[in-house]
């Protein structure tokens, strides 16, 4: 893929496909069975260790883990800033594979902070939230950038080329960063969305990518989590090939975030565009 | 929906639907906007509360939340049976709802003690783990039941028409119960793949359905733990409309669990069938 040469770590697509023999059934006068190789995604218990504290445990596609790390401390706030992350490194254990961080000694206190103020077992669909007041948190402002039509349109055109694990097992998401002529630059697969996007952030943040000029494009619908994690990061537009929900749009109102969805040829919907974005849309 | 007369609670898609106005961009000579109300899905925080302890929070849609927490709470193992939830009740809360599960002294000893040997902040993707160890959990082994090719092709054509919130909204997931003869029985739907299956096996439970006698059906991929939560629930077989995972393979192989997936009209993959229900499908 000519645009991660670019910048960021090198796709491993290999890593994360496993070749399995299936059953293809097949209706023609009657049903009939074909026999076949099938290329699936692989699905791997991922750990984050901090300064040697197992945090956290997700389930990903086993490539580009070390950007993955990286996107996902920044989006859930354990890092402020990609220079608080002093060490990086991906190991095969035992049991699946595990990235150790080495991080800033004021950050692995507020870390150890956070992890004695909630008691066991939590998260759900909300990383280590078990009571409703922390489940909706404070989303940072972002400046969106004066993004057009034709630009989420070219960006929607180039994305199924960009996706060499789709297009091996239709089963995985992609997160694209797209400059302002939408030209995909890089993009991250992942069998989870969130993963996806934490990944295309972790690379960015490696990269000190000028965030102000692109947005995100992800293959999937756009969630009150997928808003947060793009303001998070600094990422002022996000476009989603499917639908956002309702409190996607209200966080990316409060953040003014631009926030497109239903990506189609020749069709797309903006949920939300800043009023001084749209000022200069209209130049 | 005349199949869920027949079980469960009645869905509220109402409550699960939120009007927006969006400006959806068409392009025809040039790009226009059409400012439009589009019916959008609602996604909220849902805190699960046993016993008056606060225990997970993820974002759902609001409907049918006490089949979800039921669901959610045989699938992780919280309950080993629907009779020990004694009472459950939906509430109004300041931040989101939550549902206040009362069940038996024993489990809540078990979920407390669960809780006491787990520290702090965990739980991406899977629900409260925090170490590689505790990623693959244990799976029950099922009896898969004989189903033929027609049979999900059957309860395939029947999906659109029992997903009230995907037509309005384009957005959310749906986990269906089939007869044997791919007839859909009831049907759950949510933002989260994850919690429309849950809600789906909460309102079996509630309903003591024979689930020797069906198959689950979900429009989303088949990823680890949507195996893990059929399997932990007594359901034999799985069809999915979108691939299955390498790993959700070797689960349904490990709990002889039929595997379908890729289902489209005509064509359909099967990742593992058991030996058993293979040679029945054979008479």
């Amino acid at each position: 893929m000519s645009a991660d040469r670019e910048g960021g770590t090198p796709p491993q697509p290999d890593t994360a496909l496993a070749r399995l023999p299936v059953e293809v059934r097949k209706s023609a006068t009657g049903w009939f069975a074909d026999m076949q190789e099938d290329t699936l995604a692989q699905e791997v218990p991922v750990a984050l260790v901090y300064n040697g504290i197992s945090h956290a445990v997700m389930m990903a596609s086993p490539s580009e883990l070390e950007d993955l790390a990286l996107g996902f401390s920044l989006t859930e706030g354990i890092l402020a800033h990609p220079h608080e992350c002093y060490d990086l490194e991906l190991r095969e254990e035992a049991q699946g594979l595990a990235v150790h961080l080495t991080i800033a000694t004021q950050r692995l206190a507020e870390l150890k902070q956070r992890r004695r103020s909630l008691t066991g077992r939590t998260g759900c669909g909300l990383c280590g939230t078990e009571a409703l007041e922390q489940a909706i948190r404070p989303i940072p402002a972002v400046t969106a950038p004066q993004l057009d039509d034709a630009a989420i349109q070219h960006a929607l055109g180039e994305l199924a080329a960009y996706q060499p694990l789709k297009a091996a097992t239709g089963a995985v998401h992609g997160a694209a960063w797209c400059d302002l002529h939408g030209r995909i630059q890089r993009l991250r697969e992942d069998v989870g969305r969130h993963n996806a996007l934490d990944k295309l952030i972790g690379s960015l943040a490696r990269d000190a990518a000028p965030l102000a000029e692109g947005f995100v494009l992800v293959s999937s619908r756009a969630s009150y989590e997928m808003v947060h994690k793009c303001a998070s990061a600094g990422i002022g537009a996000l476009v989603a090939v499917s639908a956002a929900t309702a409190l996607a749009v209200e966080q990316a109102r409060t953040a003014g975030l631009l926030l497109a969805g239903f990506a189609r040829p020749g069709r797309h919907l903006i949920y939300h565009r800043p009023v001084a974005a749209a000022a200069m849309a209209q130049c």
